[in-house]
């Protein structure tokens, strides 16, 4: 057992503990996985000290199981989380994210004459490279790459 | 000292703590609060068991300390919040929330046809009535209250 002090966010008994979030893409991840929708307990740390990533989120869902395919789309702003399952207190599985190589409806078309930004049609694309992120819209071929690349808000 | 199993995020030496938000409102506490641009650490529960609120949410900013008239902002939407101002990790101050008389920015305008819907233009609001909410637009005078308030999202 940790000590309390480092323990910033309390354990769960069941669920998903989401780790090593940059401080930056926390509030992307939620809104990607929709806990603003979700009645369950979360709990939430950022800007802890990481030495791996300067500052880090973490985030705790108690009674919350994830599909794979959902996971997956958080990738996109946060590639390298933890992702650990948790039974009775124990880590029962331990889980990787990976950019799925078809996104929909998720990022914003770069290119604002793309269908996508001039009528409702919900953006896809065909993912190109993981590192650094390159994404060809489906719809007009232009790139969205990690430098221009806008999450739509699920909310 | 609490038990841990009760403090669901850990206590903090210095800082701000807001407690009793009701769950529905906590994101838009967040976004209100601009707390996706701050650097300090953060601390999030949400969909906790309350008596009072049956589910609510809590805060804790580690060395953030708020202006009465930011704090005053989230009233719209978190009224009966708790604040508490945590100094050397006692509460040396209690403070409560109150909608100000004239709200800039911070909601939309009901009114489809008013300048701020059409233009560039920040809302501005004076306040007719807290409980239930009543605003009325200074421009177009049209009434926006609690059933239609939309908080725009600072992001």
């Amino acid at each position: 057992m940790k000590d309390r002090k480092q323990l910033v966010v309390s354990a769960i008994k069941d669920g998903t503990v989401i780790d090593h979030i940059p401080a930056k893409a926390l509030f992307k991840v939620i809104d990607i996985l929709g806990l603003d929708h979700i009645e369950d307990q979360i709990t939430f740390g950022t800007n802890l000290e990481s030495k791996k990533l300067g500052k880090k989120g973490i985030m705790k869902l108690s009674g919350v199981f994830f599909k794979q395919e959902d996971l997956d789309r958080i990738a996109l702003v946060a590639p390298d989380v933890k992702v650990n399952i948790i039974r009775d207190y124990e880590v029962v599985e331990k889980k990787v994210v990976e950019i799925p190589e078809i996104i929909k409806g998720l990022v914003k078309c770069v290119n604002p004459m793309c269908i996508t930004n001039k009528e409702v049609v919900r953006t896809k694309f065909e993912l190109l490279s993981r590192h650094p992120v390159s994404l060809k819209c489906h719809y007009c071929e232009k790139i969205t790459d990690a430098n221009n690349m806008v999450i739509i808000s699920s909310r």
